[in-house]
């Protein structure tokens, strides 16, 4: 696939929660139609798709008839079982493509993977046995984060340590997983970056927005963020040369600690990410639709911003919130339509223009 | 119903062309779903909405199914025969109300509507045969515009008359269809004002904005529209006062022809309105979602624009054109995913951002 998809193409979406939502009413606006793939039942995306497979992930029947009914895949988070993609790879194309799911799968690899591209981490070992993480939290030292290598978002599958006798218990609680031990970075402030790249090889870049989280999930990201032109221009390079080191097709999330001594890349998702969707409210083109118009081969969008915005996700019970929300002037509501507020899921989110421009 | 839907309920659309998929996918932004009811095939309005009722609106048995399944009911155009509406309202609410829709379908009973409001409108005399259009002709004078009572749009139904000697010919267009004669109002500039009322009787407007017709159909929206702060008033009042005479629960646009004895009232729509799209890329809270948000009982939006927009549809060939608009800056494409570009369809528009409010 080289061409631009036409207008009345489908495109396949592996996963039906908020993001694929989001990715479908962006599609739709590009004339485009969408398939979600998702084992659960009523998935959010479903209510604004043109068509809806309700399976498994290892039911090779039901990802061969959605591969053969679309033009082209993605998906909306990267934990797709390897088996899956390889029956949909036969029939069609799936961008972002497999290197960037490889990578971003196993947190060793991507640790890994960005150190080869001299880019700067947080000081990292491979453990997969106790004795190792006593090895480890020698050299890294505490505080200091366990984690599985696989599987792992919105702080889950994370054990924190901070002296050398939690090492049992942080141990205990990756269940044997293979894990990856990351040193403490000091950082002043997290920012991320939202980057695109063409089929053709264009990279365009978002405004690096600054991000605060509570309880180990994104609460809220302010754009601007605090960062010098050096600093800007710095993120932009770092997010271009991941998207050019992976051939990158899509909308990539970079997540850095912005220090004294530089940025480090904290992780990268490749995918829309939740610290892109003031896009929404600030941008003529947001992350939905340039990952849209990545994967369907369309030029991107430039990124460039016409609002200062504020997004704070509504996670778990905030959603009791929306009709005083509702009356907010300047405020634009995004709900993901879940049946139902579980403590830390995400219902939805809250973009506030706060301004023209500031900078 | 008083109380607010909750999110998770379904709104019917009666429609399924591009308003109808602009309303389902505002919809999905307050977490509500819709259903689409329309009798053509793989309506535009399908592609982004939960279920999708194919029928006539003389099914009755198709209309009841459709009305039990949704809490309240909505519409994308006002010529929905008397008969649907009955079996319809039987069952769940529709907004805007049943006067609205008897008020718009009849172009010579909404001229009455609104003189009797004492708002300005161009003179208009009541034609159902030949003798009454020679009548008309003598007292109205020339140019003036021969239109049928109903189902006219975007230019259609319409016979311009220059010239007394053009009687019989302009009659021939109606086809018996009782008609109106409207006078020539030599009107600066037309503006349209999309205005709100909520279940409450809050009223919210839009700025007005500025249009800009070629053959028949609306090629251009410009905001902010060229208006003094007293014309920017009284367009509001205007609109205030007709949203308040029929008790109207949703979005309404209202055309205004300029002149320099004050504004007539061109024509209502009882619904969004094209021009109101440039809402989508100025406004956190856009005229689809700002009537969802009145038909479900929720507190509207306040109309705040953040940005200068102009709108541009495009009609039929025009949609050739979108690789270059997809490279423009600070242009937001909307396609409706229409299957064929006959002339006069309009199948999406542009919004470019051209600035930070300059008014």
């Amino acid at each position: 696939m080289t061409e631009a998809l036409p207008m009345g193409a489908t495109i396949g979406i592996l996963g039906g929660g908020q993001l694929g939502r989001m990715l479908s009413v962006a599609a739709a606006r590009l004339g485009l139609k969408t398939h979600i793939f998702e084992p659960g039942a009523d998935p959010p995306a479903s209510h604004v798709a043109q068509a809806l497979t309700t399976a498994h992930y290892d039911d090779t029947a039901a990802l061969t008839g959605f591969a053969q009914s679309v033009d082209v895949v993605t998906y909306e988070f990267e934990n797709i079982p390897t088996s899956a993609l390889d029956v949909i790879e036969a029939i069609v194309p799936i961008r972002p493509g497999r290197e960037a799911l490889r990578v971003s799968q196993d947190r060793l690899t991507e640790k890994t993977f960005l150190q080869d591209l001299d880019l700067a981490v947080a000081p990292f070992a491979d453990v997969t046995n106790q004795a190792m993480l006593t090895e480890a939290v020698a050299r890294i030292g505490v505080p200091s984060i366990l984690k599985t290598r696989r599987f792992g978002y919105d702080g889950k599958g994370q054990a924190r340590l901070t002296s050398a006798d939690n090492i049992d218990h942080a141990w205990a609680q990756m269940a044997a997983q293979p894990a990856i031990l990351e040193g403490f970075v000091d950082f002043t402030r997290e920012v991320s970056v939202i980057a695109a790249r063409s089929a053709q090889g264009e990279v365009a870049c978002f405004d690096p927005g600054e991000n605060l989280h509570r309880n180990g999930i994104l609460h809220k990201t302010t754009v601007p963020a605090r960062l010098s032109a050096a600093q800007r221009t710095d993120a932009v390079l770092i997010a271009a040369k991941i998207l050019n080191a992976l051939d990158y097709v899509g909308v990539l999330g970079v997540e850095l600690f912005v220090t004294d001594g530089g940025q480090i890349v904290n992780e990268i998702a490749p995918r829309v990410h939740n610290s892109g969707h003031w896009t929404q409210n600030g941008c003529a083109v947001d992350q939905f639709e340039q990952h849209i118009r990545a994967v369907a081969g369309w030029p991107l969008g430039d990124g460039s911003r016409y609002a200062d915005v504020t997004m704070e996700n509504l996670i778990g019970a905030d959603v009791e919130n929306v009709a005083a929300l509702a009356k907010e002037s300047d405020a634009a509501l995004h709900l993901y339509g879940k049946a139902e507020a579980k403590p830390g899921r995400k219902m939805g989110h809250v973009n506030r223009i706060t301004g023209s421009p500031s900078s």
